[in-house]
């Protein structure tokens, strides 16, 4: 019997090999291969069932998740998976845990900022789970800046001993995860003071709570912030709130390996270079980069599925109805968020190779390119975060009504998503120290220091001033040379007159502080530079299948070309284009539509999700969605009774009274 | 002893008469007077209490809604409270119900569409509460193509009945709100069939649940779809799925008004004009912008205050560090949306007297203006929407990572108002309605036909095609009629653009479809022109106070140059201004911000809201949001104990274990 599939003609219509586009999109065979193999252990695994979580009450949701980080863990020591096969296994379970914090914060800051002794002593214990840590960072009154936080750790050489106390309200750590119901203990940023002197702001680990019975130890106030957006979504998890009351810990529990304090508290800077906070940096925003594309590649899937599914007008002689991706105006807002979703996986992938090029050099003693790094780093992770957190709230409204239903996914989705653009640097915040490089590049223009990497094209300024885009039909702008040039002369253009703007200031920092709304343009102008390149490049690799290398090209054009459009004032008023060359940008989009059209399910295939990640009655791989829409309601909770709880006190009374007194 | 007031400051600093700004921003000073008692009223009610929402279970939420809702009738009933006093009274108690859908679609689609007898007989009881109604328009299958509806209501001569029936399972009626466990009737669209002939879709009242025991009646179906978007928001709503079994009603329960069914069964339209429907939908439409102005008008408040409140970097000499306000990066994003809540709230206004000129004309049998009347409506309702949708996430990300806290008031607030964007017209396929409009207007332009009401402009389109935009300096920005003609002739040169496209399709339906993702933008200028238009109207009336209308100037000119600034490629694509012009337009809003700023408190302190009904730590009257935030975090479940339910199964388990085989 042939299973059930409301896609199979679709998918019959792709011009491309699957499995070819599904090893292109997880980056090689040997990714997709792993990574295929956890999502169906993940799936198959009733324990991991997510289908009935917004249902549950806050302390189920966390008990559920208690439940699953067990029994990952479980798993994952059972199968002896490997560090790789234990992440993916972790994120298709796909449910905010502490977990995420101690693997993903709390061990890494002690692998970077822990002396090789500190590592020596507290790595086995995390890796073995011995101990479960979070990252206390953020406090109720001090997010973004950092420097600014208030939590103080004084140094006692009579004791030899660090007091870390919360001296304010504010001062109370707020946010982290995994802080508020269990780790047992936790990287706390605290101003280092001794002698009554203060260093800024270091790194302590500080047990929370005891190893015997879970209690808070004494002299630390910890719990749960509260319910947070949405139902389920970060609901799973911890974030907690902390305050110190004279909270003492051995000095040797100061992360040393930049800076310590010595047995008589004197404070002093090791050797090893500060910027190597800045590798950490660009290894956790690569892997934002990369998520990024993995949540805009879900919501595009559920809306893409749908959208081959849901039917409506345009039925002729009794005949079905017209499937709403047939509708120019669902294309030219889905298409685009599906190349996005391409264009942000290989700018992922290529920030990986960033993140190698520059340990490396940091090991050679080579921080010529950090600046670069960091800044394309910081712009990506706030570009590319800011357009799925829109994408996926986009996606679920072309899903229409349904799409507002939970079991959509949608809702969840954008809920687990959203705080993305808040946390590990704020986008506007992010998108400014973009600016700041910018403005030094070019003020370092003509000083003749090479700008390096993704500002490279900066150092072509004099052409990228005067050329002119050579478009003069809509299929001229299928030229990668023509595509490139009008975003570099675009970004450049963008950079150069915003530095002349400030240069009317006398003072600078007053001129970037009154500027600074306009800097984000020529910022998102290059960061949108570097995506369009990246894929650009990523085409003159080796790509198998010449269907696939096809389909890349028109989403790479998508990708380019809907920015033009979407950006139409910058380029024109930047003279990189002329209102004639939009107009043909935007007629050659129109075309590339078209052509995505009858591959759009097969693209979304290539991602490779499983109904369980995907989590989506809309975008469930067989399209079945009507049948399973009917069957899901019937399952909740207020459908138990036909008769609702509260008829009695609440209904009857209305429809059984008598009125002589309303005035309506 | 002086109250508490973290804004005191602010509230100094405004430079207009507080009391006379709201009572602009309510309309009058009655509008003002009523809305305040009944907030209070609200306000000051146990019963009424929301701040728990977000942690109730479905159920609890369901039957705390039924209990609000009988508790709000008993004060209307008990008050003697007027219509006026008693939607406002409703509106405030701010939880989405079933008497949503009983007072605003069931009564109204009886007024509307009933025979006078059939109004005498059902709107008694109706007003009464006696019966309880619902709108079952949408199916599973059927929500914009309404004239697509599956269900049927055939008629049978033999028993003088209607048969209703649900012949497939897309047919299943499906978001109906109050339908789900409440309503005892609801106006069922069918498609009407008599002798084997299909009349298209009809109303019907339909009995759905007996009035003795609140089962559903025989061959009726019914129950909740499930959960929706979020915590709280419209989970407190039964939205409902209903199936007819050949379901018998008579034959004078289908809505008469407009046709009917003899007793012969012959279908016979009567002589009351169709398009009486349209006046209804200018009603509701006004309805929800008005309520867009009021959703968006919470969400700034919230982030104002908030922004207000919170500071971050910029400590000199470790004096208090900046507050968010101040920076250009946040007050580029908060105080257009500040600017365009003002312009929601006046062309709200307009629309009533829209809607009541409309009803003289149509009682005068005038139908002339109606078709742009109707366009206007359906291209206000749906811009005004989407942007507010998107502004409630916008001021949500302004408030940082606290704005994702549930207490924040902002998730919910996105939560329950983002349907608006679907329901009452898909905002897409209502764009597409104005563009089809516009498109007529454009072709009759020749023809001696003259454009009225909000086209009018477009009989001047020979003379917006040429003109020229005369600003030279940021200060001519300022001028009412330069900013004016610039909108007009964007429209205008936008429209014909599209016309012009148009032409070049031998069949201009194909051509509609094939451009119309091109066809929402002059769709989107054209309703962009109408609200700063009103705007600019508006400030030409009576306002009461120097300070006022000076803040209302401002307010407008921010309203329009950030359009400008956002829709840069429209303008200078069109050539309705330069590049150079642009720039200026933005040096001007730069300059209005700092005007702004202020102001900024005591423009969202106008619009009134009680604490009660912005339900937002964040947005609380006196700024006391940090003490308030760590009193709350105490109170979710979670924190009943200190260690947590699962920690004996889940937690320790994993401390205490010995690993031997983890590869990690």
């Amino acid at each position: 019997m042939e299973a059930l599939d409301y896609h199979a003609e679709e998918r019959r219509k792709a011009e491309f090999n699957l499995d070819e586009m599904k090893i292109v999109w997880a980056g090689s065979r040997r990714t997709h291969e792993i990574s295929d193999r956890m999502a169906r252990l993940v799936a198959s695994d009733p324990v991991f069932r997510k289908d009935n979580r917004t249902m549950l009450t806050r302390k189920d949701l966390f008990k559920d998740t208690l439940r699953k980080a067990a029994h990952a863990w479980k798993r994952i020591t059972d199968l002896r998976l490997s560090e790789l096969e234990a992440n993916m296994l972790r994120s298709y379970v796909d449910q905010p845990a502490f977990t995420d914090l101690h693997w993903g914060m709390f061990i890494p800051a002690i692998k970077g900022q822990g002396t090789n002794e500190q590592q020596e002593k507290w790595l086995p214990m995390a890796y073995k789970m011995q101990i479960i840590g979070c990252y206390a960072q953020t406090e109720l009154g001090h997010g973004s800046n950092v420097q600014g936080l208030e939590t103080t750790a004084t140094f006692d050489p009579q004791t030899d001993e660090f007091e870390i106390h919360s001296p304010t309200l504010t001062s109370s750590k707020w946010w982290p995860g995994g802080l508020g119901k269990v780790s047992t203990h936790a990287v706390v940023y605290a101003r280092l003071i001794t002698s009554g002197q203060d260093h800024g702001v270091h790194g302590f680990i500080v047990q929370l709570r005891s190893l015997d019975d879970h209690l808070p130890l004494p002299g630390i106030t910890v719990g749960d912030i509260g319910m947070k957006f949405g139902s389920g979504a970060y609901n799973s998890m911890d974030n907690g709130l902390l305050r110190f009351d004279h909270v003492r810990i051995p000095r040797n529990q100061m992360l040393m390996r930049v800076s310590q304090v010595t047995r008589e508290g004197k404070f002093v800077q090791s050797d090893v270079p500060r910027q190597l906070v800045y590798g950490t940096m660009v290894y956790v925003r690569q892997t934002i980069v990369s998520d990024a594309s993995c949540a805009l590649a879900r919501a595009v899937c559920i809306a893409t599925r749908y959208s081959a599914v849901r039917r409506q007008f345009g039925s002729q002689n009794g005949g079905p109805e017209t499937q709403v991706i047939d509708y120019k105006t669902q294309q030219s807002r889905l298409f685009p968020l599906l190349a996005s979703a391409y264009a942000f996986r290989f700018v992922g992938e290529w920030l990986k190779w960033l993140y190698t090029d520059v340990t490396q050099r940091l090991q050679a003693n080579d921080f010529s390119t950090l600046p670069e790094a960091h800044a394309c780093t910081a712009g990506l992770k706030s570009m590319t975060t800011s357009v799925t957190a829109d994408a996926i709230e986009e996606c679920r409204k072309l899903c229409g009504g349904h799409g507002y239903l939970s079991n959509s996914g949608l809702p969840e989705l954008f809920a687990v998503y959203i705080p993305t653009c808040t946390y590990e640097g704020d986008n506007v915040v992010l998108l400014l120290q973009v600016a700041r490089f910018l403005m030094k590049t070019v003020s370092q223009l003509g000083s003749g220091k090479k700008p390096v990497g993704t500002t490279a094209y900066m150092g072509r300024a004099e052409h990228l001033m005067q050329c002119r885009c050579e478009v003069e039909t809509a299929h001229d702008w299928l030229k990668p040379s023509i595509i490139l040039e009008a975003f570099e002369a675009r970004a450049v253009r963008m950079s150069i007159a915003c530095a002349k703007s400030l240069a009317k200031f006398s003072n600078p920092e007053d001129g970037f502080a009154e500027l600074s709304a306009d800097l984000l343009e020529p910022a998102i102008a290059h960061c949108q530079l570097i995506v369009v390149s990246k894929f650009l490049e990523k085409l003159q690799q080796d790509i198998p299948g010449k269907g696939v290398k096809r389909q890349l090209e028109i989403l790479c054009n998508v990708y380019a070309l809907h920015l033009i459009h979407k950006h139409l004032g910058d380029f024109i008023a930047t003279s990189c284009i002329t209102p004639k060359q939009g107009a043909l940008a935007n007629e050659q989009l129109r075309l590339l539509y078209a052509q995505v059209r009858p591959n759009a399910v097969a693209l979304v295939d290539a991602f490779n999700f499983t109904d369980h990640y995907l989590g989506s009655i809309l975008g469930c791989y067989d399209g079945n969605v009507y049948q399973k829409l009917y069957q899901e309601a019937w399952k909740d909770p207020l459908n138990d009774t036909v008769v609702p709880d509260g008829y009695l006190e609440y209904i009857r009374p209305i429809l059984k009274q008598h009125i002589r007194t309303a005035r309506l």
